[in-house]
């Protein structure tokens, strides 16, 4: 039985199983779920993931959600490649660059990216500025990082790549908005302000079905 | 050459790893560093953890930080007892749980315990009820979890419950202080509000080696 994948257009985390999937060169059925008519807050959807959130992966009776998790089942079902490392030291590093992202980036970039997305926390410019300035630090030490390896770790492209990608293009997306441009969040043009981060995101939508992952309603 | 892990006594974060340094019986050198002599801010740990926080792992030239990364390493390095599953649909559910810790339980338990523990935002007491009504619900979930399972995942202990259960237990400590009194948390006493998580609570003290990661300025 085919692996199903429910999500959503443009959540970043949908957008790591569905790197995952195609890293591992695993053919899905696609369940997108349309946010504007509430369908991850259906009953039957709620069924599968009481919290109504995206992604969630069906794999025969067996049903999973939160994208770290299914990431994790993925890589241990379907070992090659392998992205969750293969020596013990490659492990840990994945999960520290992973837990940076959860732990220092996903909240600010939330506090970016809510307002300019839909409007809601524009009165406060202040909040966003100091979000951004958070972010900026993040995003410094990730293009130090990257000056001398290809990709987060290692020598392959792993877990610690497909966590983080999503959130990059994500505030680039917000950073490109006409409400964008009186706060200068300081994140693009990507290449000129941290050019191995930029480097590093060609590398990631090079790879084989990269195109099959990209928000339908970005395009 | 011996572990050695920099901790801070009551960091719900160097409980996790010292929790899994006894589950897999690995001996280690202690280094406890004082928060109140901001040891964890000195120029020689910034060295080694350039955050500041707690905990950090060092393994001879090896030096890991974030707790969960330190938790995957150690599994990955000395498999006995596995505390990440054996079967992908175990890692799977091990990893949705602490994702489900990380994600919605952190936060609001933050929200509760700075304003008990240090006193700052004790003056905002909505905003403490409401994360309260937040981790009630969690508790309510877990507890649910708890009535057909012995662990979080499963019939061994695993990295859920080493991820879940520092929180519990600083959630219950700051329920215990003066101050919280007027505030009806609801998280206590634990026996009676969420029994099964108060049954829990007595099998991961009574692992071997617990004694050992019990914070010393709690006892």
């Amino acid at each position: 039985m085919a692996l199903e994948l429910y999500w959503g257009s443009g959540s970043p985390f949908s957008w790591r199983a569905m790197l995952t999937l195609e890293l591992k060169r695993l053919p899905y059925e696609s369940k997108l779920l349309e946010f504007s008519k509430e369908e991850h807050k259906s009953p039957g959807y709620l069924k599968l993931n009481p919290r109504g959130k995206v992604p969630t992966l069906k794999d025969g009776d067996f049903v999973l959600y939160e994208s770290l998790a299914i990431m994790a089942y993925l890589d241990r079902k379907h070992a090659e490649p392998s992205i969750f490392g293969r020596k013990p030291q490659e492990t840990g590093l994945i999960w520290r660059a992973i837990s940076e992202t959860e732990s220092y980036l996903l909240e600010p970039a939330f506090k970016v990216v809510i307002p300019l997305y839909f409007g809601r926390g524009m009165e406060k410019p202040d909040e966003i500025q100091s979000a951004a300035a958070t972010i900026r630090q993040e995003l410094g030490r990730i293009n130090a990082a990257l000056s001398d390896s290809v990709w987060i770790v290692g020598a392959q492209i792993s877990a610690a790549d497909i966590a983080l990608f999503p959130f990059i293009q994500t505030l680039l997306r917000a950073a490109s908005k006409d409400a964008a441009k009186p706060l200068d969040l300081g994140f693009s043009p990507l290449d000129q302000r941290y050019p191995n981060i930029a480097a590093w995101v060609k590398r990631v939508e090079a790879i084989p079905g990269y195109e099959k992952t990209y928000p339908p309603h970005w395009k």
